[in-house]
């Protein structure tokens, strides 16, 4: 007997009028219904139409300069994701909930309670938060320090897995004529002191379906990639090319073994914002068209906060100014990094990258057909930079619409996406095994 | 023309079993169902068949001792809530939110995504949180005492207010030609800086359909009645007789002229748990099982925790033993005056007073037919006691569908209740008006 092939995983990113920075002047695009409920819940089946993975909600907690040259829903994830949940059977749905402006008891009871109300679909893409505007929507005028975000990070997991893990599985006794609801054996306090955090527990929510929610990570700085091989079981990541993809690929591989942890523990799933076309010429036409919606005040003001520059009045025909070091940069380190290479390689104007970047925000942009697409899914997954990917599409609903009709198709004839849903959990769509409880004691 | 007539309003305040402390154990209740979001979907739909104004979920963020004699499911309610937004239409849908342990970005943004969500149907029950055990799931080993409570809570609504004015009612203008969204003129920074919160705002969510969720309130003592008087719409309260009832009435609305608000401006909506029969002796025979039904130490524990004093191991037929002033209270202070007066009046025993509490928890039980539960309604509603009510069904789901098919249509023939929902947002429902934006300048 063979042993299974192994097949790709899919996440359908979901965003706003379309990932790319002009997608809602876009006539395809629906920006007047990105406060709509039934927008997402439509786009949601139509990823489960196309046996995706899961669906996954990005999110910041401050407005920045956003609003006024694009289109923006700004629904809290989990609140959203919940709505999603009442409408969709299969696909996983994966909330950002950021551990630096949270405290782990609220966090990790929503992550339960998401999970029940999907029947074991919840996921969790943790993040430490990049911005100063966020630090000023809380109390605060300094933004965190890079590695501190990330210490306290680490601790707040500590502690969500101690509640998700405080009621074991059978602890329900249910028993109504001895009137015994839970066995208070199976119930196990936090009793967490710690530097950031002090909480009692146990969570008043019981054991969740999935005994908790899937673990998804997008940081790749040092500290990022180390606290991903400790706890995430799927990390998202923006990488250009295949060299690359592979680098990191098998850098975070080689760091899992350091927590007790095998390369089948973690599976990495890198963006793509495919434009396709049913021609290549027509997907080149459709990426033209939109870089000329593109806004330029827009793009230097998103570039200037992927940077921590403030490029505003920037001669957009002109190269990149002179950088800071990544060491000096308190925000996010790789996005940073990646896009300063980016620009230095192919020796961008400033209008140029933000061309570029108006796809993907630094994610890796492809246009083509529906069978080119294809092989450069395959060839990423066959060679060792990816377990799958984030799938990013230009513009909503149609970018998702086509991939969904054109390219799943040709992924399955190939063998290499699943033809039906197998699993009913999250993380048996991705193929993870259940985590276990710490507390319950090994029967026999 | 007459002015249309003065009807009621109706809360259905859902809770895991059934609102009788013994309600898990009845056949009737579905304890193996407080996890399911079907089953809160289907509860939550009976009440919308009822024409009900809304539902209404309790809130606690700590486990207490509650789970080894009681079901407890425990689902953070905005989660719960949004997932029942998604399958009604008209029902108002109230969360609790404690201000002393959140945040006024995140609350404020969760509210607003769940009044889109629910096409304007969001209430927030403001609360301050009452008990220690839960202050130490949130790293503190104090609770933070009342009147600070109040403070914070005072100024967490005068930033969430600010910041669902952040986006005026016409904000997005979607000039898909001019590449503008947003008119950035109609949004306001909060540059909120106080003694608890430094908040920047604006919010990351435009303007919601009922530009911020109803505020709701069920504090009963000074600073909660004087809180009340200025933020509430509706204030749900536990009182006992039908002259408790009317001073309480008339003392809250009193103070609304301070804060240059009408008494039609805030409605008031004391609890009842309707114990129904079609007869009076079957009605008295339920009231009767559900008693036998009660575990004791639990019943002692939660006695303990209204009061605030360990009863533990008290002998069950003895009077209450000497409690401290109400002054000396750091829970919650109302509920505390509340049980004691009512032990004291009556002359219960421990298990006497465990009993009276058993169905309300200290909100008035009433066991009779469908007629006679109408007439209290319409003595306390027609007697200056009340705006409307709280409804508490003992046992779920029965209890729920007994008001609904028996007692609603009572008080519909008596010319009481609507026949239709009318309006389509929570507001409307209420008769309540849509809050004014405060930076909206008037035209004309
Ligand atoms: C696909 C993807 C999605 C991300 N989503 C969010 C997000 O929703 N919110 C956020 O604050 N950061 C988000 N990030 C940023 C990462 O969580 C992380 O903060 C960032 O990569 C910087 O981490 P680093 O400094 O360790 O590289 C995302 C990154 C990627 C690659
Ligand atoms: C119907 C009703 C529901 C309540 N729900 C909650 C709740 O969900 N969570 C909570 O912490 N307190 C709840 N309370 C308590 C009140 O919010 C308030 O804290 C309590 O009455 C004490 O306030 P006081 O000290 O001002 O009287 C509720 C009270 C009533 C009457």
């Amino acid at each position: 007997m063979s042993a299974p092939r192994r097949t790709l995983h899919l996440n359908a990113f979901l965003m706003n009028a379309g990932h790319h920075d002009a997608a809602w002047r876009h006539p395809a695009a629906s920006p007047e219904r990105v406060t709509d409920l039934r927008y997402f819940q439509e786009l949601a089946r139509t990823a489960e139409r196309g046996l995706l993975d899961s669906i996954f909600f990005a999110d910041g907690l401050a407005l920045w300069g956003k609003a006024r040259h694009n289109a923006l829903g700004g629904f809290e994830p989990l609140t959203l994701l919940s709505a999603i949940a009442a409408v969709t059977e299969h696909i996983g749905l994966i909330a950002t909930v950021s551990t630096t402006f949270n405290e782990p008891f609220h966090t990790a009871r929503k992550f339960a309670s998401l999970d029940h109300i999907s029947n074991g679909r919840a996921g969790w893409n943790i993040v430490t938060s990049g911005t100063l505007d966020e630090a000023r929507n809380f109390n605060r005028e300094e933004h965190l320090e890079h590695s501190l975000r990330y210490d306290r990070a680490r601790e707040f997991l500590d502690v969500a897995t101690k509640l998700w893990d405080s009621w074991e599985d059978d602890a329900i006794v249910l028993d109504k004529e001895g009137g015994v609801y839970a066995d208070t054996d199976k119930l196990h306090p936090a009793a967490h002191r710690g530097e950031y955090f002090g909480v009692a527990g146990p969570l008043n929510v019981p054991r969740s379906p999935q005994g908790h929610p899937l673990l998804v990570q997008a940081g790749s700085s040092e500290d990022g990639k180390e606290f991903a091989a400790r706890y995430a079981e799927a990390v998202f990541t923006a990488q250009q090319t295949l060299a690359d993809g592979q680098t990191f690929y098998k850098d975070l591989k080689s760091r899992l073994a350091r927590y007790g942890r095998t390369e089948d523990d973690l599976l990495v799933l890198p963006g793509i914002a495919p434009v396709i076309g049913s021609t290549e010429a027509e997907a080149k036409a459709l990426e033209r068209e939109l870089t000329e919606l593109q806004v330029p005040e827009y793009g230097l003001a998103q570039l200037s906060g992927m940077l921590g520059v403030d490029l505003t009045g920037a001669d957009l025909d002109g190269p990149l100014p002179a950088l800071p070091e990544e060491r000096d940069i308190n925000g996010n380190k790789s996005r940073f990094t990646l896009v300063a290479e980016l620009a230095r390689r192919d020796g961008l104007t400033l209008r140029e990258l933000i061309a570029r970047l108006g796809a993907g925000r630094g994610h890796r942009v492809y246009a083509g057909t529906p069978e080119q697409i294809a092989d450069q899914l395959e060839e990423w997954f066959t060679q060792g930079a990816a377990d799958g990917f984030n799938i990013m599409a230009p513009v909503l609903p149609t970018g998702l619409t086509d991939f969904v009709d054109h390219v799943v198709p040709v992924l399955q004839r190939r063998g290499l996406f699943r033809t039906e849903y197998t699993g009913s959990t999250l993380r048996e769509n991705y193929g993870l095994p259940r985590p276990a409880n710490r507390y319950t004691r090994p029967t026999g």
